[in-house]
This record gives structure tokens, C-alpha cells and sequence, in this order.
């Protein structure tokens, strides 16, 4: 599966750009970036220093002829193993035009590398030791993330920390099992570590950590994953507007880029740390959906798998039958009902106490027109999914359902082994639990993982990652 | 309108990617650099050597508390005035998730820089001489290029050949003038330079040297700006197909990221060195509108608009009267027809000479589905639009309508100082002609320009060039 040959790939997002960067990662990367890139100082590239940002000519592919463009940009060389990948890597930035990135690796392709997987930048990082596997999927999340509490958990598998606990609830296993064995083959010495009180702190220890992982991770599903979500209502109740006040805090743009906004948008939006992912046609779209069908019959489905109803009423008009058949579809319905009286700024024609008592429970009052009382919608949102885990910054390590069920798995094995510890059972028991523990461990930190489940990992990434 | 402020903005294209660059140029980039990124060798920033590319921690806001997140990449501080701007520039390469490279330049503005205006990396170069102004014209099309054709017409302007041969032009246009100015103050002199013979010869050549320019840009329309076009025809004749066959041959993308084929394509398509600009109602997307209304309605404006008409018939099916009456149109509309008889692969119920019969012109014989004669009619295609123009590879180095239209007005002042000298006006006459070509050429150049056109060349830019 892991070759050693030479890859190329453009590592900068896709689209038009003031600059974008082609990788060149491998055995042959400064012969190959030395017939793809020539120096203003017309010293040849393999020659020049590692890690020097250095001037000069990009040849591009063109499909004329055999003469290839030039743009001109910028090179650096690693020199592996002190590369991303470990391996020698020429990074080139050229000029960010569609076209001129996509020839500049083609020529690049035609000098002799081949275009990357998606993910093998970072897959040969991993097998180069440069990337623990709990940071590759951590990154993995990096580049996804869409709030700023996502980016937190997959910091904090970024940076390390992840593999540190992991590594040290390792090792302190491994010691615990290194005193049970000694304590099995020779029962009779009196050796000093073998008090079986410590053994059995030591199992409660582990056993408390790995299930302190597995809750960060169950505890953080909204931030991780976000929650399915609906807004649902008669036409011109204002669900569109709720949608952009909703998004228009998280989204005051720094950037002005047009781009940047759209994909961060999508049918995605944040309550604070809590992701709403929005149904496409229920949600947002509906409104054109509902002109056609009474507004009523395409929400449905999209309420029924929602784990967030946010039904949206007009204050401005009193109850109708539909809102009234819709509440009652809403309260049936498996997700979270909040009714919201919208229009909070026109003269009143529904009550709040009417509202809560068709809906049995107190609507949100807000305007989505001038703002108010929108805030408080969303810390209502976050409230209600953070509920109880405030100390969410602290905790959640664990970033993909992978390490998620080895830690489970690992946290069962350990909870055996506490109990033949404390029932007295023979020391061989608890033995093969802690044994079966440290495997699970092994397979959530990488150590010992099966090269599918590698490969099902990096499948997940960009190509250029 | 030039502030030699600090700036800041993400310089790749926006999006998802592997790696971003935020790029921040200005007084004090190192400075606020040094705040963004934290070296892992613990060295401060600024005190690291120019052009080395360190790893590091780039800091990124976050929304939540004081603490600003952390990414590991690299960054690469250029000391003015080596640089892309001529001013102190740091780039700092993130990991390239949307959220995280928008964070990382947030924390960048934080520091102190501002964010950049569109162009304003580029303007900064040209306030500084690193770039002319039809260098900066030229790396806009180099950006925007959709075709290899029109990556090499940027080219010629990027890479500083036009401003060789301008300039080239405008010292001997500038010697020229001060023989003549010799003449004017001493006419009783005989100076070995005042030959009537040679002062002709050289405003001739440079009338030759400023018209070649212009009519370089005359010929490249088709490749520069692309032929509006239209592919239209009644139901199910294959023009979507058709697109695609088209469209084909010049999308084998070798990336494999879909982005990239989507911002080449969208409704553009280059046949060879010509670039079609599809009308997206009555062309691609035609078929459903068509759905509605009887195909033909819909269609005819496109086609009224447009330089090229690819009408598309079903050659399984014999004529029908909308088949008819659709020809009668696109033979009475200004553009080009070109009819395609499709479907060549299938029985034939209509024939190429009945086709020519009824449209006035031999039809493209092809299959849209198997490929066979696609490439015949994308060389038709090419031919049409650049017959007579084989040269366009040595010439076109004009890139846009400014300078354009300041090389026609050189080219009429200078046509003026030949029949001057020509018809033995007096030689003030000649002597104001050349001062007014110089002028053109000092616009043209940018020498002389005014900022209200340098604002309007930059505005076209995006943020981060």
C-alpha cells in the first residue's frame, strides 16, 4: 500500500487565489522540483539550502506545444526526516489562477512524481513517525472544523496532548501488569510492589482515565457533530430571517471573502459551541417548497428525524388551524419542540401563555427582523445541549468514533479487571483483562491498528493533505 | 490612497484546503508576525533570518475566551525590499480548514495589521517598482486565465516583455523628439543626427512597433475575452451532450479535486485557443426551459446575442417543421451557425446535404455520445475565430482595454508626425504629435498614469494578491 515514490499534489484549496502552493513529497522531490523550478540566481534548485524561500521560474504544462509557461514564485526544500512528511518535500508557491496551478502540476506530474491519494501527505508523516495517529485524525477535524469549540477538541488531539494522557495511562498499565505477572510467577517472594491495594488503585486509576476520555467525547456530540435540526412554520412566519439572525452573529465575516462565508454557511450554523446542522429542505429551502403544498406536508419528514424542532409562529397574526395541526405534528415528534413567536416587534395577536399551552412549553418571544431576542434563543439552544457539561474545554480529547469505541472497549476490559481485583480472584484474571485493556489502548493511540482502518482514516482527507 | 500601514489577508483561495497563507506586509509585519507565530526552537520571530521557512505555532482568535487557539505551520519573514511588495512581508502557512485559516488572520488583525483591500499586496509592489503596471495588468489575467492561450498572453505581460519592448519604443521615440527639438532651437546648425530621411524612418518604426501591439490585441479577442456562443436546438437532439463532448477534451482534469474543474468550467468552454462563453439560459441549461415551452422561445434571444450558434440536430430523425423553423431564425441571427448533425453513431433519417440545404452551410457531422467528429468541429471552431492569426503566439502582449486603447492613440499621434514629416511640415508640427505619442506611451506604461485608473486596474484583484 505505502510506496516510497514521489507525490505531488496542489495543497492549497481549490479555486482562484493570489497564491497556491504544489507539494512535492519523496525519494526523488529536489530532482524532480530542480526540472520544475529554476532559481533567478540561476544556481540549480537541488543545490540551494534547505528550508530557504528562494526566487524564481515555475514551469507550467502547456497544452500547445512542447515550449511550458513560466510563472514565477517561490520554493522552498525540506530535507527529510525535517519535512511534514518526513521524507524530502519541495513546497512551490506559484500565482493562485485556476489554470496556472492545475499546469504547474502537471508539469510537476511530468517530470516524474505522481499525483497524491487523498491524505498520503499525511498518511507517509504517520508512517514516518512524524504524525501520531490520534494527531492525524485530530487534523482531520482541524480542517473541517466549523465553530470554534470544534477546533478546540481537534487542538487539543493536534498538539499532542491526546497522545500524551494516552501514552501515559499506557505505560502506567503496563507497569501494573509487569507487577501482576511478577506477583503470578513467583507467588511465594515478598516483592515490594506487589501490595495488592496498590494493584487495584492502579486498575481504578486507568479505569477512571480511559472513562474520563470516552465521557469528553460522549459529552461534546453537539459541539463534534452537531444536532440535527429543523426550523419549521407556516409561510412568511419569518423562518428565513430567524435563520440569518441566528447566523448573522456567528458570521460577521473578518475576512470580506465571499468564498470564505458560503462554505462555512452551507445549511450549517452555530448556537455558540453548538452546531445546528439544518435540513436542506425543511429548513432553509422550504419556503419555496411550501408555496407549492400548503407548508405543511415537506417539513414533516425532515421534523421527524430532527433532534431540534424550531417552530416559528407570526405574533402578528392569532393561531390558525395549520399552525395549530402543525404544533401538535411537532410535539409528536421525537426532537426538542421550541415554538418561537416571531415578530416580536408588530402589535401582538398571540400570546406567549397561548403559545406554551398549544405546545406545552414556553415559546422563545423574538423579532428576527431587529434582533431581539435572539441571543437568548441561542443560549437557550446551547443551554440545552451543553447542559451539564460545562467543563467541555477541559475534557474532550477523543475526536473520532474510532478512538471513541476502543476507549469504551478499554474502559469495559478495566472495569473486569477491577472487579477480580477486588472479588480476590485469581491474579490470572485480572491479568488477561489488563492484557486485553493495553490491546484496545494500543488500537486507539496506533500502536497496534490494522493498515484498513489506517487507510479508512486518510480517505477522509483532502488530496494536497 | 497609499498608507504604509501593516496588512493582512489570506492569500490562497478561499476554501477548504491542506495549507493556507496569511500574508502580512507593512512597517511593522515582523513585529506583529513575531505575535502571531511562536517558533518551536523558542527564538522570537524577528530575530530569525530572512527567507527561512520555521516551524512554529501560529495563534488564531478564538471567540470563546482570552486564550487564542494554536496551529502548528510554518512561516517565512521576507526583509524588504526583497519581496513580493518591496516592503517587510511574513507569510505564515496554517493548516487550511476554512475556520482555522480565518481565525489565524483574525488574530493577525488583532496584532495590528489591517485587513488588505483587494490588490493591495500588488499595488504596494508597484508603489515600490517591484512590478509595473502592466506587470500587475498581466498577473490579473494570469489569475482569471481560463486557457493555456490566455496563460500565455498574460505571461508575455508578466514575465516583462511588453514593458521591454515599450520601453524600447519610448527611448527611441524620446531620442527622436530631441533631434527634432535640436532642429526646431538650432535649424542652422548641421547636426550629424538631423537627417529628415532618418527622423522619418524612426517615427515610421515606431508607428509600425505601437500598431503591431495594438492589432496583437485585436487578434486575441477570441482567446482573450472568448465568442459569446449558444448551442441550441429542439429536445432530446443532444446538446447537453454535446457540451460535455466539447468540454471533454480540455477537462481531463489530472487533479481529481472537483472544485477545481467547477470554477474552470461553470459556463465556459475553450475549444483549442478559443474560448466559447456559453449563454447559460439558452445553452447547458436550456433543456429544462425547453421542457416548458415548446424548446424554441427560450433559445432566440441567446441567439440574437451571440457570435456562434452550434444549432443541434437529431440526424436519427428525419426534419421536422420546428427543426425548420428553428434553422430560419439562427440563419437570420448575426451570429456565426455552425449546424451540428448529432448522433452520427445511430441509422441516418437526415443527411448532411439536406441539412446544408436547409441552413446554407455544410453541418458538422458527429456523435456527441461516442466522440466521433468532435474534434473536427472544435478545430472548425478555432479556425473561424483565429483565421489569418497564426502568429499570435509571437505577439499579443497588450492584456487589456486601457492599454489598448492608449497604444490606438499612439499609434493616430504618430501616424500624424509621419504625414508631418512627410509632407515637410514644419517640424513643430511632427514635435507635438511625438509629444503627445509619448504621452500615450507613458499611460500605456504606466509612467504617467493617473490614480484614478491604477485604483480601478487594482479593484479587479481579489484579497490576498
Amino acid at each position: 500500500m505505502i510506496r516510497n515514490d514521489t507525490i505531488a499534489a496542489i495543497s492549497t484549496p481549490a479555486g482562484r487565489g493570489g497564491v497556491a502552493m504544489i507539494r512535492i513529497s519523496g525519494r526523488d522531490a529536489a530532482d524532480i522540483a530542480s526540472r520544475c523550478f529554476l532559481p533567478k540566481n540561476g544556481q540549480n534548485f537541488a543545490d540551494l539550502p534547505a528550508r530557504r524561500a528562494v526566487f524564481g521560474d515555475i514551469l507550467c504544462r502547456s497544452t500547445e506545444g512542447a515550449e511550458p509557461l513560466r510563472d514565477s514564485g517561490i520554493a522552498v526544500f525540506y530535507k527529510g526526516p525535517a519535512s511534514f512528511t518526513g521524507e524530502d518535500t519541495a513546497e512551490l508557491c506559484c500565482h493562485g489562477g485556476t489554470l496556472v496551478q492545475r499546469r504547474a502540476l502537471e508539469w510537476a506530474l511530468r517530470c516524474g512524481a505522481r499525483l497524491a491519494e487523498p491524505g498520503e501527505f499525511s498518511r507517509r508523516a504517520l508512517m514516518n513517525g512524524k504524525l501520531s495517529l490520534c494527531e492525524a485524525e485530530a487534523l482531520s477535524d482541524l480542517l473541517s472544523a466549523k465553530t470554534d469549540a470544534q477546533l478546540r477538541i481537534a487542538e487539543g488531539g493536534a498538539d499532542g496532548r491526546l497522545d500524551r494522557e494516552l501514552s501515559d495511562i499506557y505505560s502506567a498499565l503496563a507497569d501494573t501488569l509487569a507487577s501482576l505477572y511478577a506477583k503470578i510467577d513467583f507467588p511465594d517472594e515478598d516483592l515490594a510492589d506487589l501490595d495488592a491495594e496498590a494493584l487495584l488503585a492502579a486498575a481504578q486509576k486507568a479505569q477512571e482515565r480511559v472513562t474520563r476520555l470516552a465521557a469528553g467525547y460522549e459529552n461534546t456530540a453537539a459541539i463534534r457533530e452537531g444536532i440535527p435540526a429543523v426550523i419549521c412554520g407556516l409561510p412568511n412566519t419569518g423562518k428565513s430571517s430567524l435563520y440569518n439572525a441566528l447566523a448573522g452573529e456567528e458570521l460577521a465575516i473578518v475576512t470580506g471573502e465571499a468564498g470564505t462565508t458560503r462554505d462555512i454557511l452551507s445549511s450549517e450554523l452555530s448556537c455558540g459551541k453548538v452546531l445546528l446542522r439544518l435540513s436542506d429542505t425543511a429548513g432553509v429551502r422550504e419556503t419555496a417548497a411550501e408555496a407549492e403544498s400548503i407548508g405543511v406536508c415537506r417539513a414533516l419528514g425532515a421534523m421527524e428525524r430532527a433532534s431540534l424542532i424550531l417552530l416559528v409562529f407570526d405574533g402578528s397574526r392569532p393561531l390558525c388551524a395549520e399552525d395549530e395541526a402543525l404544533a401538535r405534528r411537532a410535539s409528536a415528534a421525537p426532537g426538542v419542540l421550541i415554538p418561537v413567536l416571531n415578530k416580536s416587534d408588530l402589535p401582538a395577536l398571540l400570546s406567549a401563555s397561548d403559545l406554551a399551552a398549544l405546545c406545552g412549553t414556553e415559546p422563545s418571544v423574538l423579532s428576527a427582523a431587529t434582533g431581539a431576542g435572539v441571543a437568548d434563543l441561542r443560549a437557550r439552544i446551547e443551554n440545552l445541549f451543553l447542559l451539564g457539561q460545562e467543563n467541555i474545554d477541559a475534557e474532550p480529547l477523543l475526536c473520532s468514533g474510532r478512538q471513541y469505541s476502543a476507549a469504551l472497549r478499554a474502559a469495559e476490559h478495566l472495569s473486569a479487571a477491577v472487579s477480580a481485583l477486588e472479588t480476590g480472584l485469581p491474579p490470572d484474571c485480572a491479568a488477561s483483562d489488563l492484557e486485553l485493556a493495553l490491546g484496545d489502548l494500543g488500537e486507539l493511540d496506533g500502536r497496534a491498528v490494522d493498515e484498513e482502518i489506517v487507510a479508512r482514516i486518510f480517505a477522509n482527507f483532502c488530496v494536497g493533505k
